[in-house]
């Protein structure tokens, strides 16, 4: 795993092939990304503290995992140290490293969990659980003053499938399994888990439950909170374990406290999750709408139906420019930019300006899909839009996971680059997408830097569907790129909660959203959250700061 | 509202009319209910004990609600000392009115509900929220030994739909509102909620939401958890607001926190649900399935089809046998009876006494209504079931509410009768079921007393189900009706916990079902709640002794 960045060593991002992505760059942010952009300091030239850890807890800590799976190495203490948020990749490249781990322990059983739970408790230590390590919102660091060892407990080492109970369609699965393992086991027997988030080759099954994740086919599948049944969780009190019962009225949902919890309550060794036989047939196909209202109407239209799709997704103008950017090859998306299409659209009246893509999936029997697809095609024609087949499906399916590779490509030519998602209902779509756009434009204007700001819906529901907006800018060469990042991005985030959505739909709260909790689930409801974390982790053990009393993104002076 | 039974002072069940019914009751129960029965001793001649309510607090009361909405009538103070549940019925036929309220206020707006929560918590008095008071997990009473002042705060006036939002499928409702007048209102718009509880006729949107309520087409609109996405609630730090995004990933959730609840966290004056058109077609067809275990397997295989009905139903054969009892007139379910019919499924090999009752319910267009019979009579004729028309949906639909009835009919000549519901995974609910029948008819024999013990499925899940058991025995003379039920019912529900299943699927935990909670979600789970109760409510002024902490039904020495 890069400590600088984003996946594999062996992975990275090029403009290379894709024609017109460099002179797309240089138009909207105006940086020639063909020069060769700058690297991070070599890792051996970083000065990187020794670990704390004195020996009554180290050896406790060898007792309980094994001495082999204690690391005190500090490619491995830096690795574990941070997620991959904007904020972390460009501290990280500084070698800037805030509070390291002072060991990374592997334990391989819940047993093992627990022993570690126990002497950290005991010694008055930290735990930060650990799965793929791809948290973009800052849950993973320890507190910069934290006086008290930190033990980072990577939980790689649980990755298996228990079982499968056909019959209910539910799977008992270790926390630590990285999500292509876990589809490969469950593929493997006919199942698969439907859980594909944009980190998918870099998170847990752990690490999706403790930050409530959502995956692209949502739609069909559920969140990780409809996946997840049944749960067992090392606490200091024990292991807590939630029975996989389909629906129960046990009192508030402790079920619904692990979730989103970040390793606050304890650490997740197991959860039984939904499953479901693989599809046989399985299809995103590719639309286009003349605006971006016409869009959305058309999803929500798709929500209220009677049409269940396993994706709907849409993109906003700036968002649809920037993946006709992304090409490769000439695919057949390129017939829609042919002449004829083009002189077609205009006599439609189009303005291709405007026009947004959309992706829409179906998955399940020939039957059901040709019957889904139907359903659905005539709400996208009743709404103006256009069928243009699966090209751009498939080309969306084959990289929907290299997406996270750009920031580093972006990074390393001195644009930063990043995300924030929100959810709101149907009806405040529009007037959110407004007024943050209005509010990252605003910030690209008061810093007097090039900006690119764009968004799809993705995730639909009953009543709203998540806005996911990703912006680039390139600051120039006398400004801290950190600082320019966080004003966009606490500008964007500010947009949500002032607009009544959320400020996250699927990326935690962590510390880099901790500031907006309050103005989002209200005084008492974060009364709420510290009475449950202060009553079940008196001693602060488990991942403190983290949620809430976090260490906030502030407003610089910009 | 009746003091000693359910729903209103002028309806009543008969046997009459049911020409089956008496005979059959007879049969399995050895009791005659042709005979008159007793009927509680009059109001006037009960010693209802007087309030106790300091000036300071009653003027306190008084400014926060208007005088004439505080109330210390004798009769006003017994209807809201308790729910509904046998237990609670008993005792009050009884004139045991255990710690009765000592003011029922009547707030009609938030602020109101506010300053009577300042109020009490200030005065270190203890609020019970009050709906419907149709509880029967003993939700409503106040602990026996309370010694400080007790307020019940009634929420009927506070039963408004505030606003319809169209394109988002949300509506804001006043927490007391009841469910006819909650459809009432929107059916008038065009909406419906879709939530239709047994206890609909007497209950209210705020208990719902308190006590993690499902209605009888939860397969379609999902559980009042699923409809709940806004919530106000006054709490003893201000009003909790949590916003109506469709999800959101802002930690634990604060929305499953409000969610069964049952007072301990606050009031709950508003929520924003989830509305839907009322639909073009509805329809709840009868199907015959030869046994239980093919009623059980052909639900199953309907959640893991394509299709998706509204409703799915199956009674197991003693559950069938009293649905039969029940007919009133003849009707088309008569022809299932009849010499041809029966000798038709003789020929197909079906044992009459072992068939199953199944009610399978559609609703939407036409054609997706058409289509979902289709596919799910496809699966119905796999598992060797049968249809039988329109004629036992129309009855269930007719009659679905009338059922609690029966209760106070059975009591009122001596026959304890009740209900005990569970939810499990569909490879479990053989077990679970088999486990349940063998400890309530092991209860029947210890006690050496006539009792009935009948279930069925409803509210299916992706990966389970709920079992609805309904039981009624026959003590005689010389035992105590309460002790014989609480035997039994205690059997069920340690069945329950016993064989992995939950302890309730949507009745609460209450007092009632407080001693298998630690059985069910484990003991760090017990320790969350509390630490989320004691954090929030450090007074204990908050329906204290719900949930956890409660007085438990205690196995006696039967």
């Amino acid at each position: 795993m890069k400590w600088w960045g984003w996946g594999s060593d062996d992975v990275s991002f090029t403009h290379e092939g894709k024609p017109e992505l460099a002179p797309f760059i240089e138009r909207v942010l105006g940086l020639d990304v063909r020069r060769p952009g700058t690297r991070p300091i070599a890792f051996r030239d970083l000065e990187v503290p020794a670990p704390q850890l004195e020996a009554g807890l180290a050896a406790r800590l060898e007792d309980a995992v094994g001495t082999e799976h204690v690391s005190r190495d500090d490619h491995d203490r830096v690795v574990h140290a941070r997620g991959k948020s904007l904020t972390d990749l460009i501290r990280q490249r500084r070698g800037d490293f805030g509070r390291l781990p002072d060991a990374v322990v592997r334990p391989a059983t819940e047993d093992e969990v627990a022993a570690v739970v126990r002497a950290a408790v005991e010694e008055d230590a930290v735990v930060i659980p650990f799965g793929g390590g791809s948290s973009i919102s800052g849950s993973l660091e320890a507190e910069a003053g934290e006086a008290r060892p930190v033990i980072s407990i990577d939980m790689s080492r649980m990755n298996r499938v228990v079982s499968i109970d056909s019959a209910s369609r539910l799977a008992r699965v270790q926390a630590g399994v990285f999500g292509p393992d876990l589809e490969r086991q469950l593929n493997a027997r006919g199942w698969t888990c439907g859980h594909f988030p944009d980190s998918f080759t870099y998170s847990t099954l752990g690490g999706w439950i403790a930050t409530r994740s959502s995956g692209m086919q949502s739609d069909r599948y559920g969140d990780i909170a409809d996946l997840t049944r049944g749960l067992r969780v090392v606490t200091p009190t024990g292991t807590l374990v939630v029975r996989p019962v389909p629906s129960t009225s046990t009192g508030p949902s402790v079920r619904e406290m692990v979730l989103g919890s970040e390793g606050r309550l304890g650490v997740i060794t197991e959860a039984t999750i939904h499953v479901r036989p693989v599809p046989a047939e399985r299809k995103i196909l590719g639309y286009l709408f003349p605006t971006w209202a016409a869009g959305l109407a058309a999803m929500r239209d798709i929500a209220a139906s009677e049409a269940s799709p396993s994706v709907t997704r849409v993109s906003d103008a700036p968002e649809t420019a920037f993946s006709f950017a992304m090409r490769e090859a000439p695919t057949a998306l390129d017939r829609v930019k042919s002449r004829a299409l083009q002189a077609f659209l205009r006599r439609r009246g189009w303005d291709l300006d405007a026009m947004c893509l959309s992706l829409i999936g179906y998955e399940g029997t020939a039957r059901h899909v040709a019957g889904q697809r139907k359903l659905t095609e005539r709400i996208v024609k009743r709404r103006g839009g256009l069928g243009i087949g699966q090209s751009p499906g498939r080309l969306y399916d084959q990289k929907k996971f290299d997406t996270p590779y750009i920031r580093d490509f972006l990074l390393d030519r001195g644009a930063p680059a990043d995300v924030s998602e929100t959810s709101a209902p149907w009806s405040e779509l529009g007037t959110v997408y407004d007024q943050v756009m209005a509010a990252g434009h605003g910030a690209f204007r008061r810093l007097d830097v090039p900006g690119y700001l764009m968004c799809h819906l993705s995730h639909s529901y009953h009543a709203g569907a998540c806005l996911y907006f990703t912006f680039a800018l390139k600051p120039p060469g006398d400004h801290d790129p950190l600082e320019d990042y966080r004003v966009v991005k606490h500008a964007i985030q500010q947009a949500f909660v002032d607009s009544g959505a959320t400020l996250s739909h699927h990326h935690a709260v962590g510390t880099e959203h901790a500031q907006w909790l309050e103005e989002d689930i209200s005084t008492p409801g974060v009364a709420m959250l510290h009475a449950l974390f202060d009553g079940t982790d008196p001693g602060a053990n488990l991942n403190p700061g983290k949620i809430v009393a976090g260490v906030p993104i502030r407003e610089p002076n910009a």
